[in-house]
């Protein structure tokens, strides 16, 4: 019995960042750039089992990584409670989440600091440790967390306005081509739907004037007539024109999303359109969901209390791993607040990791956001699929990837050779290449 | 690999229930019978292992019990997911909360209903499992829920007013003799706190006039100096007495549980005493603990936004098991409301069970409660102790307890003969033996 437990003691812990081609994906900040910086963790146990984590790989992300990587030896594998005072401890203290040490992590979150940055590391590494744990039991991670309800997670497509290539040729190609009207946004969706299976739709707003993205959401309404259809501007609407918005298009969303920044401005919206009652599923309203306003347990109470949103977009790599996200999903079902999934570009291993998660989630009752349709190159020797719009929830222990170390090595050696300031996601700078007066929006931009 | 999750398949569940000498203890609705029903659940794998649970044992949770048992059989002790629709699906749906087929199990839970019963018969299966889970896995119980935090977990002295012994002489004799006064309650501290070396007292209130027992934790406060206090009444008092017990008490008190019945009346004590300020800690005023208006999460949201308690008593029994435990302490950690532990009567499974999951929880601000000091009986080979108030956390594979067969069997011979009326706990009859014309009493009593 004992041996069981020394097997679990962390041995070596392993951080590999890499570059991995990115589309040039438009948001309300700029463009994505032709390669994202994450960053790969490597967990192995004296038992010998390696377990695998994901999460952002800037460089303000790397810092916090290693302390926290050279404390984890001697550890079990099983020791997650201890992992947010143990990330305290070698990392810093947490600052307020509002205060002065805020820093700017891209804008797409809201406000940001140490103590978020912190839980998006700490989310890698608590991953990689159920992905040991796991296999080292015989057990899928789902069982570590209580055990799958569902065999399939649904996700939706994830559209986004975007160029054809990156400015000047940079990067990667693919033969998505543009797409930048609702033309455009309905081919991507048509393809989308073909390709994948996907039902439900999410467009990434705040990119163009709310009446082109309106009637982009209005064309996806008609081509896909009675699909859920979601619409993220990223917080660049005033409340007044967050309100227009969600006239316009109550009879066909199922949430919108974010589409003022703060909880007081949501909160507003979230009034003014919630008495409206025009929402097919027959409940108050429009909900408005959010993965800006409420991404910490400490930002829950107040928007709560002011029911400034109505479903909250959990991501493991915000809310500290996926223990946490299911003790954001029991807040949420408490507080009778939907459930749904937020996605930044990722690869195999986290899209491994939500599915896990997801599958565990009773009152999960939305489509889960993903990038990774979008991300052509991984680290895994198989990488993870979409049928009729789900991902199948792997039994096999673990997590159930492999790592591809020459893939890996590839995609690091980018990293190493990177000279181009790719390896701190910009998406303003990105868009600088195409136009060089551009400077990130003050929000409301509309 | 397969091996091992096979290995965790249910192949039989044993449904043991007992009655266990309870003391002559004194609360508002009468007192303790001589013996109180409990369920023994055992819960064997295809791996030979036997995990053990404890829940309550009158008739009304057997029923429930059984059906549940049998569907269990075949499943794995890792499916805890499902545990609630498993359960739903075999019991029968839940009623809401306050309809009006609320049942009464014995007043001291607030409004009682058949998905509430279903929760504690549930969280004694949860127990099992995860104790079989944990021997089969080498890990102890508190490694499945993510690690201790700590190695002892503290109680507090559980008080009660009580007689020498049980009107006629029935049930088993102890030497603590009668406490019915303050130098009675003061007598049963002192040997709790020198026997045990408890350093925080409770006691259950509600049974003398309001006066009285301010006169008892008075009499505490004198006899142990700045140690934490706590009343409870079971909700036996007016808001205005309530109010007035607060203003007296509030310089001794760590907190004052459920003085008056229901959130409404709850939340207008804590706004009449939270802005006294006395509270020894500093923070605004006397907070309020519940375990009776909040013991579901249903009851949660309510609450919280009219902040009526400011302390929310767990108990796994009551919340639906260990996971969901942890699930209550996140919620009240995300609002800012305290968290502490309830107890009703229980052996030596229950005490290892609330230590385990105690030790995971960062929050846990305060000392929990627990009967287990009176019960002279276990079915454990060996039982748990407390050492400077504290049990030691088993690092033991699973709950780290061992069922003792032969006082199992005993126990159940008891059960099996009582036609006394024993089998359904009943603090009101028992009352009636030494009180002929005694019926439960209307709330509030003062």
């Amino acid at each position: 019995m004992t041996d069981a437990r020394h097997g679990l003691t962390i041995s070596e812990v392993r951080l590999t960042p890499v570059l991995v081609a990115d589309p040039p994906l438009l948001n309300t900040q700029g463009v994505h750039q032709p390669y994202t910086p994450r960053l790969i963790i490597e967990v192995i146990t004296e038992g010998g089992v390696t377990g695998l984590g994901e999460t952002y790989g800037d460089s303000k992300y790397l810092e916090l990584a290693q302390p926290l990587a050279t404390a984890l030896i001697g550890r079990s594998v099983t020791d997650l409670n201890e992992l947010p005072a143990l990330a305290a401890e070698v990392c810093g203290d947490p600052p307020a989440a509002t205060g002065a040490d805020a820093v700017d992590v891209g804008g797409l979150r809201g406000v940001q600091t140490a103590g978020k940055l912190r839980l998006s590391v700490l989310s890698g590494f608590e991953v990689a440790c159920l992905d040991a744990w796991g296999q080292a039991a015989g057990l899928p991670v789902h069982a570590l967390l209580g055990g799958k309800v569902r065999d399939r997670v649904e996700y939706s497509a994830y559209l986004f306005y975007r160029w054809a290539g990156h400015p000047g040729g940079r990067g990667e190609r693919d033969d998505w081509g543009a797409a930048l009207d609702p033309a455009g946004v309905v081919a991507q969706a048509r393809r989308f739907a073909d390709t994948y299976g996907f039902t439900s739709f999410k467009l990434k707003g705040g990119v163009f004037p709310p009446d082109e993205e309106i009637a982009a959401v209005r064309a996806l309404a008609a081509e896909f007539p009675g699909r859920p259809l979601r619409l993220d501007p990223n917080g660049a609407w005033s409340v007044k024109t967050s309100c227009r918005v969600a006239d316009e298009l109550g009879d066909v969303l199922e949430y919108l999303e974010d589409p003022t920044s703060g909880t007081a401005g949501m909160a507003e919206v979230a009034a003014a359109v919630r008495g409206a009652g025009r929402h097919p599923s027959g409940r108050a309203g429009l909900p408005l969901a959010t993965n800006m306003c409420v991404t910490t347990f400490d930002e829950i109470a107040g928007a709560f209390a002011r029911d400034a949103v109505q479903v909250v977009l959990a991501d493991h790599h915000y809310w500290g791993g996926l223990r946490a996200t299911r003790e954001l999903a029991a807040v949420c079902r408490t507080f009778g607040v939907g459930l749904s999934m937020h996605s930044n570009t990722h690869l195999g291993i986290s899209l491994a990791a939500m599915t896990q998660v997801a599958a565990t989630v009773p009152h999960l009752g939305h489509a889960c956001d993903s990038h990774y349709p979008w991300q052509t190159e991984d680290v895994l020797t198989e990488r993870l699929t979409f049928r009729d719009g789900r991902v199948d929830v792997s039994d096999t222990p673990g997590l159930g990837v492999t790592l591809d170390r020459d893939r890996l090595a590839v995609l690091h050696r980018r990293w190493l050779a990177d000279d181009g300031g790719l390896r701190d996601r910009d998406d303003a700078a990105a868009m600088r290449l195409a136009d060089p007066g551009w400077v990130t929006p003050a929000l409301p931009r509309w």
